[in-house]
């Protein structure tokens, strides 16, 4: 499972308070936990004003390649300020994100071509998110083509299904969960992602509702997942499925992940 | 998802000391408990000896039927002891199990025909557990075979694949979900059932592989579970998962489920 660590985002109110606080420490202290607690990415989403995204993200990825090695996820809204960002980096990351929206990939594709960033693309296009399994492989269809005419190889994407919430749902995650299999099973080699709690959205005890989703979406292929790492029982779960659906023989990383303390006894 | 609560077993040891000691009140505590947090059947086991396992299940089955109208599930290796003791019984139970081993359905299915006694059958036969999915499959439509003799519909049996622990496994759970799949497809109406705590003999943090083993296997298509309902995180998963899987729209049971308290605020 590829673990990008969520927790250096603007939206995060401890995190706005960093920002607007300059302070470094704690910018540092969420890469280092996270890359510890075995994240392959490092998010990284200033979500400011316009006007000062840049140099708030210019600040951001300097003290994370600080603190460490791992790389990053530029994380921005802006197609532009992604490309921007990808020059700051010591070295190849993710970026978070394109879609079939506006530009977004005129602008992201050309910038990673011929290099090794990967890149998460969200399927949806400039009507918003498709409601019907087939609407949403047609976006996909559209992603992947574009991808071709830059000579972005599969594995180099990680597609997101993009989950709504379930509190509104007839029909639960089974669309989803279709899309995923169809998406895996058409390019056997690329990544499919998603963040973990958007879907829990509106209910109580959240905390199952995503840890079963992210259960259920690994089952159907999903490797790959934007979530906060030093959630202990999440990481549990993560890496008891990756054994369950035989990524993990003889349960190796389950028992060394025990061992290294990166998810807890279990409740 | 039916619920078969597990925790009166006399292989737990303050269970089977109860029994030594005559202890009716913990047995009705358990039954009672049981009931409370949501249970469709209480499972009763005696676990001793042969030559006490009649007098002990009918003590056990009555304290129970005092605390609770809730059914039971008659659980004993012996076929001729679970067909004495559906005698005992008020109502209409499950009978935990028959097999294609020796007699088993040849003294078990006659008792329940005709009735509306529900049944768990195991997916073994005299040579063992299967090892491929296809011989399982075998032993499954056997069964049914056995089962049409008797004119007991698919919608009382309850099919438990036997997983087999997932420390020694290559290739994980993988075939166990294919054959929950197929029986399901080759009969919607049938229940598919498991014990969630086999799967993780011999491994740290056993909790998190029972909890993703019963989500991925709901994802599947597994809708009975012999489990303590007690534990509220794995009922949490459990209503959780209902939800993803469309089986709750609007997420009313999820909702009043909380609100209940039958599972806890998550972790």
């Amino acid at each position: 499972m590829i673990i990008i660590g969520e927790k250096i985002n603007g939206a995060i109110p401890s995190v706005a308070e960093a920002i607007a606080n300059k302070d470094a420490e704690h910018i540092k202290y969420l890469a280092k936990s996270q890359a510890d607690a075995g994240s392959h990415f490092i998010d990284v989403c200033a979500s400011t004003d316009v006007e000062v995204e840049l140099e708030t993200m210019k600040w951001l990825i300097d003290l994370v390649q600080k603190a460490t090695d791992t790389p990053i996820a530029v994380d921005s809204p802006s197609a532009q300020i992604c490309a921007e960002c990808l020059k700051m980096c010591n070295k190849p990351g993710l970026v978070n994100s394109v879609s079939m929206e506006g530009d977004k990939t005129d602008i992201i594709f050309p910038a990673i071509a011929g290099t090794e960033w990967e890149c998460v693309a969200l399927l949806c296009d400039d009507s918003g998110i498709p409601q019907s399994g087939e609407q949403r492989l047609k976006v996909f269809a559209a992603i992947m083509d574009r991808a071709k005419e830059f000579d972005i190889d599969p594995s180099r994407l990680h597609i997101d299904p993009l989950v709504e919430m379930l509190c509104t749902s007839e029909d639960g995650i089974n669309v989803v969960l279709e899309v995923i299999r169809e998406i895996k099973k058409q390019y056997p080699t690329i990544h499919v992602t998603g963040g973990a709690s958007n879907i829990s959205f509106n209910l109580p005890a959240r905390k199952f509702i995503n840890q079963a989703f992210l259960v259920l979406s690994m089952g159907a292929g999903m490797d790959s997942a934007i979530i906060n790492p030093l959630h202990k029982h999440m990481m549990g779960l993560i890496y008891a499925t990756e054994a369950l659906m035989g990524d993990d023989e003889y349960c190796i990383n389950y028992i060394n992940g025990y061992r290294e303390g990166l998810y807890g006894p279990g409740k």
